[in-house]
């Protein structure tokens, strides 16, 4: 007998149908004696719904009462859920947020679980109640109903797991599992049946979006056992995220190649060579709420550098605009230029930490093509390149060959 | 500067641009000076919806996941009008039913209120925000969500108003005010000024749909000022419900005509004349969960006497079928007949008590138009008859002549 804490996302719980697929699993698993919490999401495209409506009475709500009134989403979920499991002749009860008592910081629409008083949740498994959680979703210390922000659902099951100290923590998607690569730009991709927590944290804020990347972070931290499934199959073990390096010791050096078609690149050529210069470059687009990814300086010549980051696509014009208007005279720079059509490509994997020539592996294959290398950059356990939109889904596909992703580890 | 709660009901809150109806009547009332609690029902259609959904998980949905569902239709609408008070320059802060702490007994789906902690409520008034409270629910001293039911919306507008001991409950509806019958029926019908609770108890209950029963119990027993309003006239004093029935004195002796189209009226003939006999005739009919409104028995003859009841028409199939087979036999009735084409009219009103006549003014009235009086029943101050339901109109319209209510009082 096991606890498992079980999520299902919003198009897992996307209709009435659906949920009772859901409730039929969770009977699955308690017939075979396990304890079971069970967090959902929003019933897919509600929340969407929810914040139209706020919008028509605020072009930017009000962040307490956008959390108040994006919050019944997951509430309608609970209760729809819990009913399907009475019907199966369960015991069930749900829990919104406040009930659990998931406490919160303050930050509406984007708050961070403190914590978790699990007593009456164990309390209901003891007595062989289900029990149902909503996700995303927690209260203040003031008693402010709280969010946590796009995808917190993870992040509740997760920490609900590691506050019950669950045996497992099992993340329904519509995948069923995590790939060496997006199926869709290459076929042979294959399912992982283990990945790392650090591969698993660049892999999701590469691009891969089947985990919410904070609820990889939690579950890193509180050394909870996570596994990714899909809620449409039947059988499948799904991806095993692994805490425990030493699982891969005999598997393949690089997991997967990620990627992001959506990065525009900037250059400001000609900036001073002196402190200080990132930050008065950075400080305006960072206040402009643009997120930067990748960040490039490269050696000096003649007290003069070239600076180059990426954005997303979408903030690309806004940046450029700062740029020119309010950052490039400032600091003396001789013109700012960038390029819009570009995209990320990056290889990922633990073992290369202990492996050489990666890198030169990665940059020969491409090179082969004829694709040109844009902008490099790298960490302990991941080698990226932006380069011409065009080639991403070329690039993709050599690179998962001449990585061997698409055999089985031996 | 006054203290005021006012009720919004879904039809009021039906759409963000009704809302915004609602914000901009609730400013005027705070540029005036006046504190403001505003209480709202879920949007209309919402609660039907989530009920729908409900059904889709269970035939008969589980009364706590029930309410876990219904209660975020309200939820919703608080922190949209919240956002619209906020959008428009005014301090605004939302409430749950358990976020104020209005605590029910655990009756889900049809609770009662046991307690109200008004003290954040006040000090939130007292630092300059208008309060928003979700109507209709509550939480039980477990912390479960609980909901008072249909119409629960009233009771919560009322029960804050007595708890702050507000200057006055203004509940908003798509009516303007009490009338003195249903201006369909009655074009001449006039809109009442002032009425006291026990004719609006007498009226509600009798078939004047504009505030809940339970509501204005509530608002009598704790000596709450009640007016009822429209929503979507921005002019007008609505009717005031008041206790004090001297105000009255000077008023027409009859108040309103109430009606009511769905009765169905059952005799049950030659009934042996002993003790126990009506709880043998009405105990199977209310296990079996039919209301019964009219009751009347005449003084018996030769040990034998007839006893007649009316019930909802709906109800009359199933009430005649458990006469017939379960109760006439056994109590060694004559015969069971009944007839489901008949509606009842009432005379309501405080000065009949203190005025004769008014009962044969009312029979002689209708005898002149050749209605024939099945049934009658009289409290203090109502006079009811049950006809054919062929001469509603006509009884209410010669009825609201006869006692001059299309006249201004003097």
């Amino acid at each position: 007998m096991a606890l498992i804490v079980q999520k299902y996302g919003g198009t897992s719980v996307g209709s009435p149908e659906r949920i009772k697929n859901v409730v039929r699993r969770v009977a699955k698993y308690k017939a075979l004696g396990h304890q079971l919490v069970v967090v959902v999401s929003a019933m897919s495209g509600e929340t969407n719904r929810l914040i139209g409506l706020a919008k028509e009475m605020q072009a930017q709500p009000d962040p307490r009462e956008l959390d108040m009134v994006v919050s019944t989403g997951e509430q309608v979920t609970v209760g729809l859920v819990s009913m399907g499991l009475i019907q199966e002749g369960l015991k069930a009860k749900s829990y919104t947020g406040a009930q659990v008592k998931i406490i919160t910081d303050s930050a509406f629409t984007k708050a961070r679980i403190l914590s978790i008083d699990e007593q009456n949740i164990r309390t209901d498994l003891a007595n062989g109640y289900v029990v149902v959680v909503a996700g995303f979703q927690g209260i203040d210390k003031e008693g402010n109903i709280t969010t946590l922000g796009r995808g917190g659902s993870d992040t509740t099951g997760v920490a609900i797991a590691a506050a019950l100290h669950a045996d497992e923590c099992q993340i329904y998607t519509d995948v069923d599992g995590v790939y060496t690569t997006d199926p869709r730009v290459v076929p042979e991709a294959r399912r992982l049946k283990t990945i790392t927590f650090e591969e698993m944290l660049e892999m999701a804020s590469l691009g891969s979006k089947v985990l919410q990347i904070r609820a990889v972070e939690f579950a890193g931290k509180y050394k909870v056992k996570l596994r990714v499934l899909s809620s449409f199959e039947e059988e499948g073990d799904g991806t095993l995220i692994t805490f425990e390096e030493d699982d891969k010791m005999e598997q393949a050096i690089i997991s997967g190649i990620a990627f992001n078609r959506d990065e525009a690149k900037i250059t400001v050529r000609g900036v001073p060579d002196k402190p200080g210069i990132a930050y008065q470059i950075l400080g305006p687009i960072s206040e402009a709420n643009v997120d930067v990814d990748m960040i490039i300086q490269n050696v000096g010549v003649d007290d003069s550098t070239d600076f180059s980051f990426t954005v997303h696509r979408n903030e690309f014009d806004k940046a450029m605009d700062i740029l020119k208007n309010q950052v490039q005279h400032h600091i003396g720079a001789r013109n700012v230029v960038g390029d819009n059509k570009t995209a990320k490509v990056s290889v990922v994997g633990v073992g290369m930490r202990s492996h050489v020539g990666i890198a030169s592996k990665m940059f020969r294959t491409l090179a082969e093509e004829g694709i040109n290398i844009q902008m490099i950059s790298t960490s302990e356990i991941k080698i990226s390149v932006v380069i011409d939109e065009k080639y991403l889904e070329l690039a993709v596909r050599v690179l998962h060959k001449a990585f061997d992703l698409d055999l089985e580890p031996v």
